[in-house]
């Protein structure tokens, strides 16, 4: 049921149209819908009208028309020109308000798209991860196209692949990734298609200056409609604008990986001079690592923490290998020097505008609770959280490696020895992470990569020995 | 002069009501534009019609109207609720029109905007140096507005200042800088003002998550008109969108110079455990940099260059100080230790995923180009750019640097003996750039910060001398 009510933006000249045509011509005037229901009319006074004739409106669908009736067919003929006129304004106007319609909904269109992308944007500034913004965008688009599925699939810098994805599996994910289509939208158009279940797809490259650097899916299931060549046209706009923010996430991911492999590299040469010490800085980094995640700290904080880690023993660069590696004891001049590698430390990275997080945590790691540690004597909240996780890490990996003077501790031992320096000489909280990290499945990736075998006293019982050792650390040296 | 036929979209309807007027109604009809010159009339056959009256089109604007003439007045008031009609149905369709280009004007404005985006976004794709982004979004803007000046500045993370200008001098900035409106914009809003000499002023924040980061200014001279809000709202959803790409261009930049710092701090930890390579490979970054920049080797690929320079003698971290820093001859076992140093630092190297020219960069500073050099004995240009480019500045700066058993050799010595190795040992190319940066206005700055005081046999006669061994070098050894 449809009638020109609903098309006509002024509908008060339709009302003086029907008034016109019943004073000044005597009909009785009847607008009608398309089921031919009456949605106004006027009856002159003091005569029948038992002759009629209608009129349908000129329009791409049936949406009614105008009945005129009066007391003989002759009054009609008389009227015609009238009514036709009458017709011929109503249609001109319909004609324009199709018209409007379409540029209207055009305009809307455009306008949603912009507020999408200024929403879209707004969302991902201050993020610098690759793989949360393209989760974010991958969410908006499956959101504003009601997507039922959908994945972004995309190469990092070295090639290695980044994909996430929305309500699908990988079964469904690596289903459609064999389809021809996909190859066709690697050529660099966004197609729509229909599986055979009925779903409608959406495929959209990603491209980049130097090419193609990943395709998107969205998938709408069986029962909904097809996607619309505007939603086609969203996902391009999106991908043109979103692109250099992409581009340059992945510069940036790169040169994250690429920074922290360096430091790796050269922590790890320098601790290889020593044939004690070889792999110490790598392990220290995995262990506060594993410390971090237990306590909450985020991805990029991790990431800072790793880092630290890694740059703990730097300062050893200024220590002569003779000293370092001396088979019998060392002199106390000697053991001065070796106490100022933290000083060196600071001494090379303070020229380098590095975080202060991260350089507090490589230098502080000899500090102690009680202030009895070096270089500074600080003590509590004043050594810096970095330094506080790898005080730990540090004393945990000493005490676990082979020295020239004895084997390595089974963790057993070497853990009971930090947990008698709870609040003393180790921040509590640290050596219960700690503990708790070396219960937890979260932490076997990190503590996985770990690259000396750790010898126990009894492996099996170890989980209970840990579950005991931690009521003890929760109340070890307390009042 | 404004006419009705302007205003309208469809003018057969209007043909069409003076025709209805004068056929049914038997008037003389005539349209007249603002001036009341005719635009349209029909003149019915066989009788004068002295009586007129004149009926306005209602419209924001003067547009004219209709005029309709009779025999006589009592015809135009019998006429007159036609006449009516007829003006109200034109009267609907003026003011549909004007609503409508209204929104069609919107729609032009929204589509035009996002054009912009799309191609500003195409054109910074692939760029990873803020400032050159900076500067094509300036220019971009300034075209898109019709500005004839303006700036960007911003800040980048170490809290340095970024400008970018657009047909401003130093003094302009500075003076627009003073003003107050740039500190209310500081609250975040775009501001539209204008300046004493009637110059049209945008000012605009750059925010990002932390909060404002930066400001725009666009200026039109004295002449032009102001300002719109379309552009404001232009250069805010420019600001809104393109704020992520900046952000994250500036973490880049901050990460990239971390990178370069903190691998010259490290190598100067190394240079630093024997007096006599103290600062070395700092100056062979800033000598290989003068040479690349001899080559027009683009800032990227300096960047790379200057990381290759600090990182080129890394293996030495594998070799013993003893030997490294021995006052007296080396055994021949010792000598063969020393040259294993590319080696070293290819191993310390290898496992980073670094680009391979900076690898090989690092790794074959002591190949020669007839394949003498070591560790692998490569010859010619399968000797990398870098290797090249590095093999000279190291050799120079090894010349000119004191050692054990001699003194510094003065820089004409130095490059004497360079030149010999012309074919044999070096790359022409190379030692002909390095000569001419050390002629060059160019290579000051580089060279300026170079940590130790060459010496020189003539400094006065320096540039003859360089301008001869030019000649010499571009010779030497043909056959």
């Amino acid at each position: 049921m449809a009638s020109i009510r609903d098309y006509l933006f002024d509908t008060a000249f339709l009302d003086q149209s029907i008034d016109y045509l019943a004073e000044a011509h005597n009909l009785a005037v009847t607008v009608v819908d398309s089921e031919g229901m009456a949605v106004a009319s006027r009856q002159p006074e003091g005569h029948d009208t038992p002759a009629s004739r209608a009129y349908p409106f000129r329009f791409p669908s049936n949406i009614g028309g105008i009945v005129c009736a009066a007391p003989d067919p002759a009054r009609l003929d008389q009227a015609e020109p009238h009514i036709l006129y009458c017709l011929a304004a109503l249609n001109s106007q319909l004609l324009r308000e199709t018209e409007l319609q379409e540029t209207t909904e055009e305009m809307l269109q455009l306008a949603s798209q912009m507020n999408f992308l200024v929403k879209v944007a707004k969302k991902i500034i201050g993020i610098d991860d690759l793989k949360k913004c393209y989760q974010i965008i991958l969410e908006e688009i499956a959101t504003a196209t009601k997507a039922d599925q959908g994945f972004i699939q995309t190469k990092g810098r070295w090639g290695e692949e980044i994909r996430v994805t929305h309500r699908m599996t990988e079964e469904e994910v690596a289903a459609n990734r064999q389809s021809a289509n996909l190859q066709r939208s690697a050529s660099g158009s966004t197609i729509i298609c229909t599986r055979e279940d009925g779903a409608s797809l959406l495929y959209s490259p990603i491209k980049e200056k130097k090419g193609l650097s990943g395709q998107m899916l969205f998938i709408r299931t069986g029962d909904h409609r097809a996607f619309s060549a505007s939603e086609k046209q969203l996902v391009g706009i999106i991908e043109n604008i979103i692109s250099p923010t992409f581009e340059t996430l992945r510069l940036y991911d790169s040169l994250q990986d690429l920074y922290l492999n360096t430091v790796k590299a050269l922590a790890a040469a320098i601790d290889a001079k020593d044939e004690y010490t070889h792999g110490h800085s790598f392990r220290v980094a995995k262990y506060a690592l594993a410390i971090g995640g237990e306590l909450g700290i985020d991805s990029q904080q991790l990431n800072d923490l790793e880092i630290a880690g890694y740059m703990h023993d730097l300062g050893k660069i200024g220590i002569s290998e003779l000293i370092l590696s001396k088979p019998g004891k060392l002199t106390s001049e000697e053991y001065c020097l070796i106490q100022k590698h933290p000083v060196f430390t600071d001494k090379i990275l303070q020229p380098i505008k590095l975080p202060a997080h991260i350089l507090d945590g490589a230098t502080q790691h000899h500090e102690r609770m009680d202030g009895t540690g070096y270089p500074l004597g600080l003590a509590g909240a004043d050594i810096s959280l970095f330094g506080r996780i790898i005080a730990v890490a540090d004393v945990f990996d000493a005490l676990t490696s082979k020295r020239p003077y004895r084997d390595a501790l089974p963790v057993e031992e070497a853990l009971r020895t930090l947990c008698e320096g709870i609040d003393t000489l180790f921040d509590r909280e640290m050596i219960l992470a700690f503990i708790s990290a070396l219960r937890s499945d979260r932490s076997k990736e990190v503590l996985g990569a770990i690259n000396i075998v750790l010898r126990h006293d009894d492996l099996q019982n170890l989980n209970q020995f840990l579950i005991e050792l931690t009521a003890f650390a929760m109340n070890a040296n307390r009042n």
